[in-house]
């Protein structure tokens, strides 16, 4: 498959330790992949073609290792990433894994599990500030409950917000060249978990000390969970200026968080990301937050599902591309009204509101054209299916 | 069932002439209750106990009629609204059921489709203040999409956006006592609503010109439509200071949009609710935006329907009322951490960082004490049953 | 687009009236489409070059016509039908628009609204004869509930088995050469509808008199509103000699009925669905059971809705006999296992008893092989986008 | 707590080994609970008054250990339920935790895999027998797909039948006393598992040769995946004399598996359950296949949760008793027609049809009488909230 859907540098792609690294332990089965290294996971990674590795802090360094080997492992790690030619362009903390956290971390009702929640932060930040990644993702995995009987939700947000607050004042604080990016879940692992969705963190960010630090980490498979248009959801970050980094992955809507390979479920809506991330001139990673079906082995998760979500992702755009140069399909989205959306509406004064009142929208009333979206999305697929 | 279950003005419990006036009909079947004038449904609330009648503008004045014959109609309602003892605390405007909004009225491709909704939203602000309602909902029920390919979310957020600042500068241009609250739902009847719940609607909010009498309006069946906890959408609203009204009804989880009576369905959020309502001193309408089954006639719909959605708040107050008051659970929640959760995550200083990072965390990280959220559950659960 | 994606008469393509006939009314707004005849219809559909129309009784003979204005009316269509080279391969009954079904048909509590709703069937069947269907469906949407409490779920199961049994018996009593083909949804409009899916569906078959002539219809966007793979329905209903119709149409997922347009949502089960069809050698209609948006015009309705449903249904007929003759994707299905799976497992006897309790299965526990799946379904991905 | 509502014998109340013994793992986190014995399980299920325990092989057995060691361990076992009283009622196979069933069980694409696992169900059959247990069930979570591309799902329910039949000739070969339940669930572990909801398992058993001996196990959780109405799927099973098992627990409508404490979850379907289990006179266990919440210890697990199920239940047995004997309660389900609902549908013949046709039909039709299940289901709920 050596062709113009091979990965490169600049398309950004990056991929978790986690991902490729998956074992294949689900709550019903045993690892069905055998043990690996982070540095093999790098230099496979570089094989096929990605441009960054992402993690979280246990990823790499195994929870309560003393300090000297964590120095070592992070060494060596640092010089794997090199080596390969790979950047890690985002890290993380793993704030869910440990039963410490199991009634949560920056919203547990224990004070000083809030406050061991926030230096394994801190201390996540700088191992990230030390890989060089400039993008650090918090996803509260453990914010939420299974029963809201003894939580004021408006306490768990208070918390909630002093802990971020805390991380940014930090950050500032180092002078690191770092900025933060919320992600949210609806549920799983806890029953419903706080700010469950993009828009939910986008209100959240708003009310922070310091906001500007601060944007949003989109996950497809977290979106559609809840039912939701994950491109919608890229968009109003981006319309906030608040895409920060992106989960790229699949999911076949509201059950378990299944972090398929990108594009293989939903591939409408797959689609329209691309295109809006394209179009939107989005410069961060584009990051696959995805591992392989539990019945593949190691060889298959590089050959066919890491590189069939940097595939998928450059055929998309390349649809896009060939979308946007089609002009019957041009034609059909403008007689869509795709233009027409771009034309302001008028701001308030006076002077508009006297006109507005005087205005004659009978016409407008009477007219009933169709609007031509059965038509520009039939050609979309068409251009999906390369029927044209 | 004259008893203390029996709505008083003071419980603020208000009815859209939708609700009760809801006619039966539905995408298969005709309407099988008989019309209704709203000076008869004004009447029938009066008769039950209720306070409050809200309304669309249409569901008094039919689209397109004479200004004349409008101001004739909304004199009879107002004479019949107070003849009965019943305030108008909020209207909202019609922008969905008209052909004329098939394809979006503030995010309508059409720029005069966009400016008609503009000045039907503004007549509906005149027809509200002659009303003396002070809270104005937006619903944008069809601002959306079967299909996003000819639409980038990022225009129709900004034309959204645009078309809300303009509707505040008129409310602060008429100087008006009165504050927007915009309601979010995932889909129907569209295929993706943009800001599809409350917390994309919070998100929206912060980025208006005049955010401060913009908030929100969360109703039970929407968030429930995307799988997401009502009574965490009440409290993010609270805590971020925009809880302007709220819309109380039920909802077996992702489906159509039912509408039920309050509390008919997943009665254990709805007792959260009621509890956080009340704990929060919220004083504004309990808006019962719901209707009764398809299968009733109009007897049933004041006896049984409207009367159970009032009886059902007030039977779930005396019991989170009762729940406060029972020693047992109290200390059953203090055990689940309800009271440690109030206090605050200290906030960063490089002398707090010190000692944080000095800190001895190993007993937190071992300690497996179970947090007694199942105890707690259960004796919810038992007050709710009223078996304690 | 005149290609080999034309729809032939041999690919037993049909729309129901209510389809494309569908005037844009919705839960939330008014119609959006000026009326249209029967007949209309009929012509537009040869047009666009389908070969079947199917209808219930009331989308031609409006509810409670004397019987001589049925049959002009009846006879006209014939003729509109005939004239236009159309078969009407499948005709139903309505059961759910008129309020004397507000609460169930032959599910109702009242016995008369029962024996009125099997009358109604029975009429509907001889106008189906007449019109030469040899497919009659039952859609039970009034069958259910929105509260149980009233409701013995066994009772209802009781009824609604005599109600079939009668109708099985009415047909055998005429000697008609005419098939039932019950379709199942899980709910909307009631709460809750009895024999929710495609599989309980088949489980009632089982319990009826005269099981033989009565199979199953299921529907693209019934299935999909639970969640379920609608391909695997499709799977089950073949496998048991139960698929005696199709419904093709789209759904994202659980909400309210979207009935869109066939591939238009889902795109891989659509392809699989079309695979197994074609795979199996059904030889029914291929019925699209859906609707344009309601923002379009009947032009729309026909050249890109109408259309479109077709076309897809040949591109991804193309689509499935290009994987198949794919070499690669034929070594990657094998690799995957899709020919071990036809072996059958040994049936029991002492013999085969004992040869397994002997059998050494040490090698098959330690095999960790990869499946190949992801490849697999990469490959299909990949000819489905057109890129090999 | 000790009341009316403690558990006894006759309530035929039993939990897994799985359930209590769960140690709070899940897909985002390690153990939070430390080891536990079964012989310790069964000990602390007596103390609390359950009936019964039930057990998959493996959470007995470990997987692989030598027969003289698994007689050892078996022993062991049933001298432990002896001595404290307890029955083992039902037993069941784990054909998911093993690496070897990844990619399936009776339906693995490999031949050898399905022999494997067939002789693993047989060689639980004899660990069944040797318990006592007069039921099997069987939970395929294996048995299904994340992508459908390499798999007909026609050959998956042909080898899910061959290996189903192979058992139960295996049972009758052996003279055994024993039944077997299939268990449905739509999806978790696998993207789509084959015969999804309990209808399906119906609809199955029908097909097999010896379908006497086989019937179904509903669980709470699995049926609300889909979306569906618990009580609806015990109706059925129930009126198709197929409920040889049920699993109670609680589940949030669709997304992962919750497995919450029974009634915790859906109240109304709750009660609605144990009301028509009580009423038709079910007399298998009354099984509790849930896990208590992540954040619970051992105390919790024994105290709250396993018995706040078995109070529940009880508490809602009474409630249904006392609504039942409640007279105004009673007159108002007759009124929305419980009772009408027993009558039956006249069965077909000629005069039935010839009386039928004549039948004046008019006075049902105009009947606009509403049916009254608003203030049934208000009823209901204020029984429920002990509020009559």
């Amino acid at each position: 498959m050596n062709d113009r859907y091979d990965p490169a540098p600049g398309d950004r792609f990056s991929f978790g330790l986690w991902t490729v690294g998956h074992r294949g332990v689900d709550p019903f089965g045993l690892p069905t992949r055998p043990p690996i290294e982070p540095e093999e996971i790098v230099a496979h990674l570089a094989e096929v073609g990605a441009w960054g590795v992402s993690l979280h802090d246990n990823d790499l360094v195994p929870f309560g290792v003393p300090a000297s080997e964590r120095d070592r492992i992070v060494a060596r790690f640092k010089a794997a990433a090199e080596g390969n030619g790979l950047v890690v362009p985002m890290a993380t903390v793993n704030l869910f894994t440990q039963p410490v956290f199991r009634d949560g971390a920056f919203t547990a009702a224990s004070p000083a599990v809030r406050r061991f929640a926030v230096r394994k932060a801190v201390e996540a930040i700088d191992l990230s500030a030390e890989l060089g990644a400039g993008i650090f993702v918090l996803w509260g995995g453990r914010e939420g409950v299974e029963t809201g009987v003894a939580r004021d939700p408006r306490d768990a947000l208070q918390r909630y917000r002093e802990a971020i607050d805390f991380l940014c004042a930090y950050i500032r604080s180092q002078g690191l060249d770092m900025r933060l990016a919320l992600e949210a879940k609806p549920n799983e692992p806890r029953g419903h978990i706080y700010l469950p969705t993009t828009g939910h963190m986008l209100a959240f960010i708003a009310s922070l000390a310091d906001p500007d630090i601060v944007g949003v980490n989109p996950e497809t498979a977290h979106e559609s969970m809840a039912g939701l248009s994950f491109h919608h959801a890229v968009g109003q970050a981006l319309w906030q200026g608040k895409l920060f980094h992106v989960d790229l992955n699949a999911q076949h809507g509201p059950r378990y968080d299944q972090d398929f390979r990108f594009a293989s479920e939903d591939l409408k809506d797959a689609f329209l990301t691309v295109r809006l991330l394209q179009a939107a001139g989005y410069d961060g990673p584009r990051h696959f937050d995805c591992r392989a079906y539990r019945s593949e082995d190691d060889a298959g998760v590089y050959a066919a599902f890491a590189t069939g979500c940097m595939r998928n992702y450059k055929l998309l755009a390349a649809k896009a591309a060939a979308l946007d140069a089609d002009a019957e399909v041009q034609e059909a989205l403008a007689a869509a009204g795709a233009g027409e959306l771009r034309e302001p509406t008028p701001a308030f004064s006076p002077e508009v509101l006297e006109r507005l009142r005087g205005e004659d929208f009978a016409a407008v009333i009477d007219d009933d054209t169709g609007r031509g979206h059965e038509r520009a999305d039939q050609l979309m697929l068409e251009v999906l299916l390369g029927a044209r």
